[in-house]
């Protein structure tokens, strides 16, 4: 079926949703990083509590952003791909990533962002330096696309943490699953 | 010595500053919230630590405050009170909250909050009553006060997860210290 409405621009978008402060945001996430760090000591055991939250926390948005972008069923990943780095990116952190480093098949991609909100102000400690301070963004992509029936392993490939010039996730689509797959929240 | 300049709206100044999506705020710091239920048991030290992560943030918040703002030395505490409700709430959540039931020695205030974004979707469950769930907001309170030299006390005493028909946190200046006084991070 075609859309019945055409998606809104991602600045439309961004403009049409409640905002909070991203200074606020930033310094709340890196209390929980800091709080997990203290109750947890790996760093590779906060690595995946970050990566879990993130999940939970994109199984939620992708509601949000199905509600308010007007866009409908995605033809390929390369099309959902687009979306998110167009629109989904900048619903919720107000910036842009950008896709990029497709593989032959079509079915791994990299979203590379040159601004990300959640990093300002963060130095990592030589003690964190196996720490994926982002691995949040990660969980979400990878929540919020098993939502719309994607399994995907995302994993960080460039981080401005550790020195790299830019930020790059590999999202590596693994199975396409059927809509009507009986997801429960209690699984 | 009197501003030299006017200090800026709170729209004006919630316009300034960048900003992210709402839901991804609210939901992260749910996130902090069940990630402390799940560590440490006891919704006493959750409380604790919710408040203490919300005073070290606002001894962060109250730089960008004051940079933007062009708020300048308020006076009494009085003024203090109402910068923060009109101008801060709004710069950071993009709410305002109303000061009012103040005692007669004019030391002890409300801030009332009819519109509160942290609790979006928030329910709690009944093994969490005595949880104080927006504890991480009175913490940045205290926290920014005692940047500016009041200390202060701060607790909730109406809460709509409680049935109540407002937020209301009741704040107790109960010393004013020398702006000199030598804060140091490490203390």
């Amino acid at each position: 079926m075609p859309p019945l409405t055409t998606p809104k621009s991602g600045d439309a978008l961004f403009a049409s949703v409640e905002r909070v402060n991203a200074e606020l945001f930033t310094l709340t996430y890196g209390a929980i990083v800091r709080q997990l760090l203290t109750d947890l000591e790996e760093v590779e055991e906060v690595n995946k509590q970050l990566d879990q939250m993130g999940y939970n926390i994109g199984t939620r948005l992708v509601d949000e952003f199905l509600a308010k972008s007007n866009v409908s069923t995605c033809v390929d990943f390369k099309e959902t791909a687009d979306t998110i780095a167009k629109l989904g990116f900048k619903m919720f952190l107000g910036v842009t990533a950008t896709v990029t480093n497709w593989d032959a098949e079509g079915t791994t991609c990299s979203f590379v962002l040159e601004d990300n909100p959640l990093v300002d102000f963060v130095e990592l400690p030589d003690t964190c330096q196996g720490l994926q301070y982002c691995n949040v963004l990660s969980g979400v992509i990878r929540g919020a696309l098993e939502m719309v029936s994607m399994k995907t392993e995302v994993t960080w490939v460039r981080d401005m943490l550790r020195g790299d010039d830019a930020y790059e996730m590999r999202v590596k689509l693994t199975k396409q699953v059927p809509e009507e797959y009986p997801y429960k929240d209690d699984d």
